[in-house]
């Protein structure tokens, strides 16, 4: 019978095949980082041999043996002798991790490689085909990346559609049923915002933010933002990448990056914000449970919640910016000296449609993830052709945000995800958005004080009701649970859109006509 | 019968091994650079992770048979059929191959992992005994590791006396045996100059090189000198750390680091030469053979050799110093506009005996060495008690260098080496030293017109010389091998007291007595 001490050496193996991933991370931290650009090839074998090891372990007789001792290894039934004796703690950690064994065990090692390979490829020719605005280069190995998720959808099993397959890799328990009507409703909301938008006679002006701006200062700014939220840098650092990212290793190691241009004052300092709630996710992660599945994050959903609450619901505030402003004033004397705080705001609230997904604003960016989803979905789903994509994709552009691409670097090649395989990963990015809208409404229920609290840059109380309502549990909950938990509520876009009916009805000068309300 | 599909899936394997390596070199390459504070623990067992598997999968069933198709695996004996079969470099291989195999085999694991600990442990404790100059305290640390270093030696298997199996890790090949009298006649000669030099009405003006510098533009002119000396920043980098370090991924990464202080203008600089000078040799290694022991460095000896070629007998040249002063004044022509060559030639030349072995000059550095080497000896023979240690160093510094320490900080204590069990690692700074000389003037022979060149900044001829001299060939010979190959002779300090003696007698002006001269 399963004891705490064979609790422990599972615990203790599952911290060895972590180690292996965490060193793939700091590799790829210095990939992006530091590395001399000549040692590309080389780093990428590496990262392979981590990989390959680690899947190895885990689908290892040893793990089988070490979890078989408290769960039904063919259906992940925590054993009759051990749903009383285990906490519900330790269950859902016997549990969590047989989810990942039983998915890893279900994938062959030879295709694991074939898929590595093929990814890796497909990511090197989508950069050359996007340089050169050459689709029909990049067609062969789309056209095989998606055989092969296919094929994944088939080892991994899936009810309904392959895709649900794909989906649960990124966002376990998502599924196209759930997201369909979710976005549908969604989508009807923004395009009628957007419209209103369009029509109101409010011009931003944007031109403040795309002065020139000492690229050292704007980097010092977004450290000072990132230390005020409670990133701590005793157990995380600040770099620049190319594209903005965060990566952990331990709750003590949880580093964030920033990209920053002379002339775009919003990139990096909403970079820095951004990731900077990422990087709370990771800090917030319980040290004891690292290597389990309850010291790790329960999805990209939940992931991207933490970063566009800060992004959004704080960072593009004006509570926030009482506070920030006049420091961002001392900052930039000559640039924004005699620009006034509700300019500002509104020039950082912009909205406008692009064709762009990573510049796009608050609003519009969601269009381009429903673009995307629905995309994904009919190409896993074989309803289209891969040759009929960037006609495809230009038509649904026009369709939900009014422009279309001049060429298809500007249009489907624009997202690296699809080179690397991730089909399904498009759809986190807006559950993102509707979680952090639904937590931060809680947060607001929770502390009456929190908006003043941020207008005074003290960050400390939301901070902690993360930490204490999120981070700390790991995946001892599913998001949907944990939502249930935090909210009382399930998955709405109501917070969502409530949220930007007000602050673009404000900043526009436009009411919401009350039929089209959402009754909460 | 082995094919050379399978040296292929042998060398494929040690690649795989290797990459375990390299990722173990990113850790800990980012621990003394970038890591933030607070994540020392998890990083200790991330590093013990990766070097526990590559160990294992060194000494696995898997190595053996794919090595004992080409190997007598008892005795490493090329097998009858392949020594025709196999050309030279095949053969040594897996020959070296072999030798790596066969010492890790006869190390248990549980061994391996006990020794890891306790030297994670007593480094930590050295670190506090240092700080607190309490050598007690490292004391009981410092005889358990030696028992450690003792049991070993054992399993390792020795002749005449168990250091000889510890040397032989660093340094293959060598043994006290000859060591002994090497380091005898050296120190006769070293301690005749030291005389001398103390004699000389000579006093350098060292003054000059501990004015304020801008640690910027000290950092910045070591880029410069280093990209002079042809170290290929596509394929290596330079950043800070607490002690100048080499690492390497691949010859496509291998990454020099340096320290800087504002008012020591020679540490930054002869630290980015003498990292440069091992940076060459990594990024010369053979990348065909890399994860091979054909694609990796000979022995310590020979990659100290490098740095000193470069720190020493270049960098602290006439020569260097007539092309790059005049681009030194321009950096910093407020401390250096009024100095002139021949002063700042002097004060960096300058010798004195001093406490402290890595502040040590290029003649007393190695009575340092000796010092240590004649210690560890003892001590790992069992003829000194641990616990005499400070006294028996304080006594042989008086004796070999006319200085005392006033506490244990700055005498038994200063280096770290002892505290992770690296016995038997000193000597190879000596060997460094003798087999640069060696190698120098054979480089002096073979291009006559090599000081022209270096006194014009061109490094080129001296970087290929090595590179197809030493550098290219990876372990394919030994040292002894490699030296009698290039320069015809075996390992004598000959050349390296004949420019001592030239050098100083030069500058601290005084003649060598022709009866102490050595007879070439």
């Amino acid at each position: 019978m399963a004891t705490s001490a064979s609790l422990d050496a599972l615990t203790s193996k599952l911290r060895e095949i972590h180690h292996l991933h965490d060193a793939a991370a700091v590799l790829s931290w210095d990939q992006e980082t530091y590395m001399p650009s000549g040692s590309g090839a080389i780093r990428a074998e590496q990262l392979a041999t981590l990989q390959t090891l680690a899947h190895n372990q885990l689908v290892s007789l040893e793990v089988e043996s070490l979890l078989g001792a408290f769960v039904d290894i063919e259906t992940g039934t925590v054993l009759p002798e051990h749903q009383s004796s285990l906490d519900d703690t330790s269950q859902a950690l016997v549990r969590e991790t047989w989810r990942d064994f039983s998915r890893a065990k279900k994938l062959p090692s030879s295709f694991v490689n074939e898929l590595e390979r093929e990814s890796s490829i497909a990511q090197q020719v989508w950069v050359e085909a996007r340089k050169t605005n050459d689709f029909q280069r990049f067609l062969p190995n789309l056209e095989r990346l998606i055989g092969f998720k296919r094929k994944e959808a088939d080892y991994l099993g899936y009810t309904d559609s392959p895709y649900n397959a794909l989906l649960d890799t990124f966002e376990p328990g998502a599924t196209v049923a759930q997201l369909r009507p979710l976005f549908a409703e969604l989508r009807t909301h923004l395009i009628r915002l957007l419209d209103q938008i369009r029509n109101s006679p409010v011009r931003p002006n944007t031109s403040i933010l795309t002065q020139s701006f000492d690229t050292t200062k704007q980097v010092d700014f977004g450290r000072l933002v990132l230390k005020q939220m409670g990133y701590n840098f005793q157990r995380g650092r600040l770099d620049l990448s190319a594209h903005p990212f965060t990566t952990s290793f331990h709750p003590t190691d949880a580093r964030v990056t920033t990209r920053v241009f002379d002339n775009d004052l919003p990139s990096c300092l909403f970079s820095c914000i951004h990731e900077g709630g990422h990087g709370l996710y990771e800090q917030g992660l319980s040290a004891r449970y690292y290597g389990t599945p309850l010291g790790e994050t329960i999805s990209l959903g939940i992931h991207e919640s933490q970063s566009r609450l800060w992004e959004n619901s704080v960072g593009r505030s004006q509570a926030f910016w009482k506070y920030f402003y006049p420091k961002l004033q001392q900052t930039f004397p000559e640039q924004l000296g005699a620009v006034q705080l509700d300019e500002f705001y509104l020039a950082i609230n912009h909205v406008g449609p692009s064709l762009i997904r990573v510049e796009a604003d608050e609003l519009t960016y969601n269009l381009h993830i429903m673009v995307r989803f629905e995309i994904e979905l009919e190409v896993i789903e074989g309803q289209v052709q891969v040759d009929e994509l960037p006609d495809i994709w230009n038509a649904k552009i026009q369709e939900y945000l009014g422009v279309t691409p001049s060429n298809d670097a500007e249009g489907v090649l624009q997202d690296v995800h699809w080179s690397f395989g991730a089909f399904g990963y498009f759809p986190t990015y807006t559950l993102g958005n509707l979680y952090a809208a639904m937590l931060f409404h809680q947060a607001k229920k929770d502390m009456a004080d929190l908006e003043q609290n941020i207008g005074q840059g003290n960050f400390q109380p939301l901070k902690i009701w993360l930490n204490d309502r999120v981070h700390r549990w790991g995946r001892q909950y599913s998001a949907s649970e944990l939502i249930q938990r935090v909210t009382g509520q399930t998955l709405t876009s109501e917070a969502f859109i409530k949220d930007l009916e007000e602050k673009y009805g404000n900043l526009y000068q436009f009411s919401t006509p009350p039929s089209s309300k959402i009754t909460p």
